[in-house]
């Protein structure tokens, strides 16, 4: 008897530091100062804006510390809206040019004191690396949303805009906190029906909320909306009627939502409408309406991601398509570019519109959600892939022109920068479906703030704002979190491979898809071009050629096979099994082990959260250790597929010292995963 | 194009060594001696009894030595059907009693021959271990097979007697060449209708086969036979219409069958009927019988595998059953009894039956068709868990009182010795479902003609036969199958548990198993009683006292906490989560330990057979590697379910250096396998 009840008091004991919790406060969790603290410490404002008086709000409620004064200050353009903060142990002072500037001041000095940073001697400037820090809804006016694996829209359009959902300022305050300042709130795959008055009005409730939080909205259209809303005989860009509906409809808008940020366009692509369908090119379709909306200093993001069915290679149409349209732009549009030549893939090299443009504005597009990445089932911290892309070296203006510093307005003098990302945002009650999810949001938000900031540091704060901050459970943390892209690659497709996913859900693998008639551009076999020589797709001089859109300094290491990185082989080679990598080892032998560790890797991610048990609530830690099974599960799925059908080819064993496959190729060729776009 | 060519030879060439194979010919692959060389030797024999015959044809047609005389000496009756062979570079000779003893020789022979051993200098008596050496056939009138795997029965009712299937002899022959001389060919669940005259015919054209190759048919009788198919008002034994009907059942028989076996009988047992019904005894029942098969030396195997639902501990019943009625049975009744005391677990310690029946007939029945051991799915090769019945010491005797001695007739002088096994043969081309369950066959087969024999020397035997004579080959293989019982108990049930197999169809794990009014010995947690204090059946004094059925020396061991081998340790024992296990570790961390072990053996057991793909056939290469497949797949779900399930009793972390659970217990325990007894 004695012995049940220590056994009690033991589990009781252990179970004590776990409490309920389900992801719905990011990594948001300030605890209000006590009264008895905040009597001795005063927090002015000299400004009655209401963002001014957003980040007072915070400051008082939730600041630990000493005094500080907030102050706008319009000589000081130089910190855009960024800030400057001066202080030591009994005051400190913040300035900035704008109000936000003071708003993200006041979410910086919250984030020093929750990752337990000294605050007692100040001096820090912060100015964000891009003007428009920009997430990208592709949430459909039903409330799917596209590759959303969050549930459905947190969109309430129903209700708007008479009901608001706390969720709005709640979304609001969190992109706020990360710098993120902007947000196109509909699908690239646009409804002409967001346009309609009805609507206009819907999103001034949304945008009435969002604006205390210095976030601008913007919106996805629809190139045919002028006939299909306005009843136009076309939508030709040149045709005076259509152009006069835009302008009346632009004239709405900004009656309706008077610091309306303008709109994104996706043109003749997967069958959207656009100015090439009267035979218009899409910078006359881009020029139409940035003409309409420079007035009201509006912004048309136009998007580069066009391709078609043809014999040419896909990852070289954008670039042909816009290289020769440079210079034909207006001023006030920007040509937003996904990271790599096709799409979002685990891991693809860098567009090579990014510095082929050499006088049009350019921003990249990246996608949170993970369409390509184990949907909200998989941990992939993305800060690294981003990273990637932010710092690679394009060199079209000499050494160092990153893609970060051709887009940041560094190498290139530019109207606006802007930086924009495909959001995972849903209505699930973690707001991302995983948990970790959270930390790519946040990952976002704080390199749009600022590139230069390392992965692992964002990691670090993350980790500490939403979980602990003991340095030990970071670390472990962090750890995971850092292996985790690469894992993700590994399992999945390493050494270059892409885009061999299961038809239309990307979920799983399908390296031996095909469909009588499709698209070939949309087959597996026509990226990773497997035969029994070897696997990978020609990009050199003798195969698509698409490595001659870099500069020469790039195309010379990307094209020469053995300068070419491993990462990158199979993007921009066709490699013979036998091939000897730098390992040492065959292609095939290298790619066995590469699948292979991504199992391991992910193996281990669950051992190092499985030891977290006690020291995260019980909840989350449930939830995340079943998304690192179903993860785990589902490696071995992507390394057993992969390896047994490109063994068809290869005809050459696995290695036998890497753990066998436990699938046949046939039963998995059967998996038909009954999966939308959305959830 | 020059090397594309290579290539191609290169496929050519590496397959050339691999041929097509169905797995057919069991270890029956003798290929004729060419005309030539049996010109030069001649193979006589002096009986014309048709089984001498046959040994005189298989040697004349395969075998590629000297000469051979094979001889029957009446004077040799300590051979019993067991032979001599004397012999030198030009000449050998064979003596035996029996003629079976010829094929026995012939066989033993042939195989020194495809084992490549010499052959020039012989001088080998051997004599078999059991005089009775029996499949137990499961299989129905209808040609389902209870607790079958590998198809259908052989046995085609409708067709028989008039159509013979070449199945009949080439089953008599496989049987005959490793020794088994008996079989019962039917379920022992038992339809009456096998006694009808129509049957006895079909039965007739079965066992003219046979007899060619030395085997006895027996039967599985109902006992309610008289009254179902005799219209008796009952089947008590004492009832004078019960025992005619029975007395002219039994004339009939050896009328069509004159040298037809006896009787296996279950009675009162999971409701088949017996001489209870009528408050007789199982020793009334049976020596009725057995007084009506004695003018014709018939048997009766009397089952003792019964058990009631009761409060009683299943696992005492069958001993508290028999021994009162030890001294009562007749003289051709052997007690037939399972090697464990549940049912044919992955392992149990032996049953307590042996030995304690002191003046009654013993014989063990054991299970090659793999009820409890992943059906023909899982690699399991059966000699060790045989070996280990049959070498446990009972002491009931003093030391030495092994199971095998005790019933082999050294120890306790008997009518007639025999062993039981239940087959696990069915219509599938590969006679077993599995190729390695092939091996099972053999196994038992050579085990009960020798019980002495190693079962590393049995498993060497069968793989030089069924795949290779490749010394490196055989090693390996061998290797795989050692191992592999152990992994089966690791994955399954390590350290004692039992009989937590998933309702009814038992494959897969149900520790969670309840039906709610359902027999509780039905349950697995009546097997495991795991609780929060710990896990195992307490089967000593404080518990069941299943203990004290043994003989002391025995129930010292086992009944002692601290003496009681790890292997049955929650067989006898509950054991704390806590408790200290000889390794050092806790219970907990001990039982995890050993469920991953299991995966990991199965995971080196598919390694294994990879490696060896260039030196095995490409059908039975693929059909075992993909069995493998489902094993390792299988031993996961094993070990995940287990775990996580008495993880909810232990409340500990599985250790944090083992692979994590990739399941969820609550996904698991809605898994409902849609199988049969049968297939």
């Amino acid at each position: 008897m004695m012995k049940i009840r220590l056994l009690l008091l033991f589990f009781i004991f252990s179970f004590s530091c776990l409490y309920a919790e389900d992801g719905s406060k990011l990594w948001l969790r300030y605890t209000p100062v006590s009264k008895e603290m905040a009597k001795n410490r005063s927090i002015t404002a000299d400004a009655k804006n209401p963002v001014a008086v957003q980040a007072q709000h915070e400051l008082a409620t939730f600041w630990k510390g000493q005094s500080i004064d907030l102050k706008l200050d319009k000589k000081l353009t130089h910190l855009k809206d960024g800030f400057k903060i001066t202080g030591h142990r009994d005051r400190i002072k913040v300035t900035a040019h704008e109000p936000a500037g003071l708003l993200y001041a006041a979410y910086h000095l919250l984030q020093l004191q929750e990752t337990d940073q000294q605050v007692l001697n100040l001096n820090v400037e912060e100015i964000p690396s891009f003007d428009i820090r920009m997430l990208n809804h592709w949430d459909n006016l039903d409330r799917t949303v596209e590759r959303g694996y969050a549930g459905y829209s947190i969109w309430q359009w129903d209700d708007l805009p008479k009901l608001l959902s706390p969720r709005y300022e709640a979304y609001a305050r969190a992109n706020a906190s990360i710098g993120i300042n902007a947000t196109v709130i509909n699908n690239v795959n646009a409804s002409p029906q967001i346009l309609s008055s009805e609507y206009l009005l819907k999103l001034k409730g949304l945008s009435d909320v969002f604006r205390r939080y210095g976030i601008k909205v913007y919106l996805s259209v629809n190139f045919s909306s002028p006939k299909i809303l306005g009843g136009t005989s076309d939508s030709d860009p040149l045709n005076p009627q259509v152009i006069l509906w835009w302008r009346n409809k632009v004239k709405e808008i900004y009656s309706v939502i008077p610091d309306f940020g303008g709109f994104l366009v996706k043109a003749n692509s997967e069958g959207q409408p656009g100015p090439q369908d009267y035979g218009r090119t899409h910078a006359q379709g881009a020029n139409m309406l940035a003409a309409i909306l420079k007035p009201y200093q509006g912004l048309v993001m136009w998007r580069a991601f066009v391709y078609n069915p043809s014999t040419e290679d896909r990852a070289k149409q954008a670039y042909q398509e816009f290289v020769p349209l440079d210079g034909q732009f207006s001023d006030n549009v920007i040509i937003q570019i996904k990271n790599g030549p096709i799409d979002f893939q685990p891991r693809e090299p860098f567009n090579a519109l990014f510095g082929a443009l050499k006088k049009s504005h350019e921003m990249v597009e990246f996608q949170i959600t993970q369409e390509y990445l184990g949907f909200s089932n998989h941990l992939v911290y993305l800060a690294p892939l981003f990273k990637e892309t932010l710092d690679r070296d394009t060199y079209a203006d000499g050494k160092g022109s990153t893609v970060a510093r051709l887009t940041d307005g560094t190498l290139r003098p530019a109207g606006k920068t802007a930086i924009a990302a495909v959001a995972n945002i849903g209505d699930d009650t973690n707001w991302t479906g995983h948990h970790f999810a959270q930390a790519n949001w946040y990952a976002y938000g704080r390199l749009s703030w600022n590139h230069q900031l390392a992965s692992e540091q964002i990691a670090e704060e993350w980790i500490a704002m939403t979980f602990s901050r003991d340095k030990q459970f970071i670390a472990a943390v962090k750890e995971m979190m850092m292996t985790s892209r690469e894992a993700a690659v590994n399992y999945m497709m390493p050494l270059g491979l892409h885009h061999i996913f299961a038809f239309d859900h990307h979920y799983g693998p399908e390296p031996w898809g095909d469909q009588k008639g499709g698209r070939p551009d949309w087959m597996p076999w026509y990226y990773h071009q497997a035969d029994t020589i070897g696997v990978g797709f020609d990009r050199t001089a003798s195969g698509s050629n698409a490595i001659s859109q870099y500069s020469p300094h790039v195309a010379n290491i990307y094209g020469d096979i053995l300068l070419c990185p491993d990462q990158y082989l199979l993007w921009f080679h066709h490699v013979p099994w036998h091939y000897t990598m730098k390992s040492g080892l065959s292609l095939w032998d290298e790619l066995c082990y590469q699948y292979d560790l991504g199992v391991k890797q992910v193996r281990d991610m669950q051992k190092v959260w499985d030891r977290l048990e006690n020291q995260v609530d019980q909840q989350r830690f449930a939830e995340v250790q079943s998304k690192l099974k179903i993860q785990a599960k589902d490696a071995v799925w992507w390394k057993d597929a992969c390896l047994l059908y490109f063994q068809t080819y290869s005809k050459r064993p696995i290695p036998y010292d890497i753990e066998r496959p436990v699938h046949e190729l046939e039963d998995l060729k059967k998996i038909k995963l009954n999966m939308k776009h959305h959830n």
